[in-house]
């Protein structure tokens, strides 16, 4: 309840501090006249400054802070541990960053639902951490995870205060399963954050009452006509297919940002050089005189969502008569901002569609705190969001944003069709760009082929193990700590027999062999038992593998359980270890099987 | 997709066949004219005829047909093996019984949801079976719990045209944790059977299009003042207690008519003799001219839901009017049933409440098919029913049946609080059902105080394995396999060391032993080694515990997992064995911890 409500206010809180700086912006714009000079640099000067602003600040407090933070978050549910991710101080420079970000309006054209999920699982990190340390427990990496999934549903429920798509949406992305448990404790952590969200709207006198942000209305008697299912189901593929394209092209832009002599070095020596650069291009695009009229610029982030809902036919109302272009836009009638006398609406909606899939691709190049989930949503809604990000719940979501669900079927059978394309061509946005950070990652074992492969960890395992037996001498121990730098060793019993009894953390053993050099008289033959002996704490075996174990089944451990390492007995004896780097190997062996030689 | 067809069309079949008899039992009732004996009879005869019928038809194919289903199916999908529980031989008599039960009404209110269900689990069984064998694949059973867990889903989704609520009740109701394939081949399979559903409707000239099942209509702009929210809340709490009122009565209701002299003679001996009677007593009192007459017994159970999502303040319709009784139930005012001039609209609400409250418990004692969700929300709606099944789908429930989600909000936070208080104070109706019933099922590990809790696998394993030696004579190992009936036999090396190396088959060893005789000359010292050198398969142990494994992990382990056994080994000795039976020992152990002597 606690995350809900604290999230629901940086929310709340968040969305009016940019609604103040936009006003500004806006008035600035209008203010300075007719002089095309100061009108451009108006509207320019502010999104530079506020971006490179946001990149260099972020970045110079953590160099964490960039990007979303989903994909992070997607690899850490997966057990792999990343340091400080979870940090609190993080937690200040993503919310500086995402405010300069989002206070760009469209002009940048981002969103706030990863960082938000982000933000989210910082504050539970930090809650879980206070809570254990005034009920003196000890940390429980389980409770944590726990914890974080449940987290992930609260930031997306407190950006579009929409409970159960925020627990679907964060489900489907963040695991590969997940227990009901962290359901329904994402639930309720999500029903407190939407309806604290809510309810500051109605105090703060925006809305009469708690109701779905974007509302419109649809006929309930005859929604649509049976027919026009085909027409959802074509849209839906069209989306897949369009989503393939924007996930290919983004993923290679990506890399071809980061391997370009000149934007590597820029990106390298100056990250806000880089932010103030793209954003000059995509400030230039918008302004609202030039070719910004044909695609809606004055526009925020939300009127965007605004005018996507509204239930209209627009090429009706403008056949007759043809509004005109206002000083700035009529919030009784957004849609006029869509309207060009000789492009038409389609016109304008064609440009708007073909400008932002290159203009949000750079966007998304640019190191700062920003969601990419909303202006996917704003330009291909349910169907095109859930291709990009290959999942169902985005359905859900457009039926909560705007109050409406009788058109349930055909959406969701749109963003099946949709599913269906986009899963089997690319990997999704967030999967695509843990390949591109290289982030550490456990693959996904697809289709039946590789899960009956009669593949077992002997033939993957790491056997090369830096084993400690407990009638070691001293200077061997010594000579093994040293060579390596792994967190754990195996113990065994004795050098000859290698059964394994148990497991030595390295900064104990570390430690005991730091402390206690005085009773190692030379010549005194001592070995490990004694260390051991003399305090350094051991933990039990509590699980281990067989070399005959499949891979599949060590996959659907390491997955389940989410593990660290598990080492290999075969009889008892202690024979290698198998880690997610291991796994990851033999999967992508066997995906990729390597060139014959 | 097949599955989805399958269902949908069997669900559209079931509900045309039954309408049909449903409106002849009506014409007779009308038809009979005014004398009250023969009214009587002819409102009494039908239902304890169909429910004999029902009972003993269903009863004497298989006795898994009764109840709904899903008590067993959740045992199923826990990894525990119930045989031919899945058998396609079910299907005819769960079907025809179905229908026979659906038949009589509200006369004995109850709904299909569990057993269509188990229905289409039943398919999804047989198809892989097919497939599997066209394929010419050997069975997985981890494929094919995964496969029954998506067929759950199509079960919700093709009785309430609801594919998302169906996705997720199945997934609350049937497993502790899921993983995300399944969850969209689940949406895939109940999209398929929910359009194939409504297209039925369709094609049947019943709907213009496809829409919701019960249209109803609220306001988009102020769909509730702010202070509902807390009698929304209220609500859902007053729902949270009446349904552990509801679950304790119904659990002892049940234990009462099996431990009962008379009642347990009756149903050992005539199972249809109590069906029959069962109905004359709930029929007698839904008789119209009778008791009836307050209950709005005349409407079926579709009509019963389509006046609950009515949105019309009959207070206030009736303040003024007082609608006639007519002959029977006007179509176009249905809630002329619920009117009674001297008892109130509220009267008749309450009395229906109450009386519906016991009669529903007697019917769901009644041994043949049926469900006993529908009713349950018929009564309370998604608060109660998400209480009385510990799930939140309910809610979504409402808003796909409906086509409305304003009230997302309120609505949710009336099922968190429903579910609040009785998911702390009874265990779920499936859940009660399954140890009233005595199945075989692994208890939930809840709170932290378990979790933490230094129970470890040496505490509650079975030590006293029957372990085969490969250097154990002949006569040993065939008076090992005698003593005991268990399945699989841990093989260790010799009997002095005891190294576990591998898994023996009780069929494989018997079959061996029995094929195998000649070679065994006595005198000659025969041992287990040549046996298995003779061609009797061991298979590897994939994975082991440790005496130290805590009874939180080996739970997780057995819960995600799905395992069956698992043996134990201490510095590679076998040194016992756990399986559900001990983990469900050890737990309640700790719930119930025995009375000190």
């Amino acid at each position: 309840m606690a995350l809900g409500v604290l999230m629901a206010l940086i929310s709340y809180a968040m969305n009016f501090a940019i609604g103040r700086v936009v006003r500004a912006h806006k008035w600035l714009y209008r203010e300075v006249g007719d002089g095309h000079l100061l009108r451009y640099l108006s509207w320019t000067v502010y999104p530079v400054a506020l971006l490179s602003f946001s990149s260099g600040f972020s970045q110079s407090i953590t160099p964490f802070s960039g990007g979303s933070g989903l994909p992070e978050l997607k690899t850490m549910l997966s057990g792999v541990v990343l340091e400080d991710y979870l940090d609190i101080k993080n937690f200040g420079a993503k919310v500086v960053g995402l405010s300069c970000t989002l206070a760009t309006g469209s002009t940048i054209f981002l969103g706030k639902v990863g960082p938000f999920v982000h933000l989210s699982v910082m504050i539970s990190a930090y809650l879980g951490r206070v809570r254990a340390k005034t009920m003196g427990e000890s940390q429980n990496k389980a409770k944590e995870i726990e914890m974080l999934a449940a987290a992930a549903a609260v930031g997306v429920a407190t950006v579009f205060a929409a409970p159960f798509s925020g627990v679907l949406f964060s489900i489907e992305v963040m695991s590969s399963h997940f227990s009901v448990w962290n359901y329904w404790r994402g639930f309720f952590a999500a029903t407190c954050g939407a309806f604290m969200f809510r309810l500051l709207a109605v105090f703060n006198s925006e809305q009469e009452t708690i109701t779905s942000i974007y509302k419109t209305r649809f006929r309930v008697d005859v929604p649509f006509d049976l027919p026009e299912i085909f027409f959802f189901v074509a849209l839906g593929a069209i989306c897949g297919v369009l989503s393939c394209v924007y996930l290919f092209c983004q993923r290679n832009f990506l890399r071809f940002i980061k391997t370009n002599r000149y934007t590597a070095k820029l990106l390298a020596t100056s990250k806000p050089s880089y932010a103030a650069l793209a954003a000059l291009i995509l400030a230039s695009i918008t302004y609202p005189p030039g070719v910004g009229r044909f695609m809606a610029s004055r526009l925020s982030m939300a009127e965007h969502l605004r005018t996507l809902f509204d239930n209209n036919s627009w090429a009706l109302m403008t056949r007759n008569s043809s509004p005109p272009w206002p000083a700035e836009p009529d919030p009784q009638n957004l849609w006029f901002e869509w309207y060009h006398p000789r492009f038409t609406i389609f016109g304008t909606l064609a440009f708007f569609l073909v400008m932002k899939f290159w203009m949000l691709i750079l966007a998304t190049t640019i190191p700062m705190p920003a969601g990419y989930f909303m202006p996917i949503f704003i330009i291909g809604a349910a169907a095109f969001s859930g291709a990009v990000t290959h999942t169902i719940s985005t359905a859900l979501l457009a039926f909560e944003l705007t109050g409406q669900i009788v058109h349930a079927l055909p959406v969701l059978m749109a963003v099946l069709a949709a599913n269906v394309i986009s899963q089997n061509c690319q990997p999704s946005f967030y999967d695509g760009t843990i390949m591109a950070k290289k982030l550490p990652y456990l693959p996904w074992i697809r289709g039946r082929k590789i899960g009956s492969h009669p593949v077992s960890v002997e033939h993957f395992m790491n056997s090369t193990l830096t084993i400690l037996a407990k009638d070691m001498p001293l200077e061997e121990v010594i000579k093994a700590v040293t060579s390596t730098d792994v967190a754990q060793f195996p113990l065994v019993e004795t050098r000859e027999s290698q059964i394994l009894v148990g497991i030595v953390e390295r900064t104990h053993l570390v430690q005991a062999l730091q402390t206690e050099p005085a009773s190692w008289a030379p010549g005194q033959q001592c070995c490990l038992q004694d260390v051991l002996a003399g305090g350094c704490p051991t933990q039990p075996v509590t699980l281990q593998l067989s070399p005959e174990t499949s891979l599949y089944q060590t996959h659907t451990l390491f997955d389940l359980l989410t593990l660290q390492t598990l080492f290999v007995t075969s009889r008892g004896r202690a024979v290698g270890s198998v880690s997610w780097v291991e796994l990851k190997k033999a999967i992508s062996t066997l995906i990729n099987p390597p060139a014959p030689k």
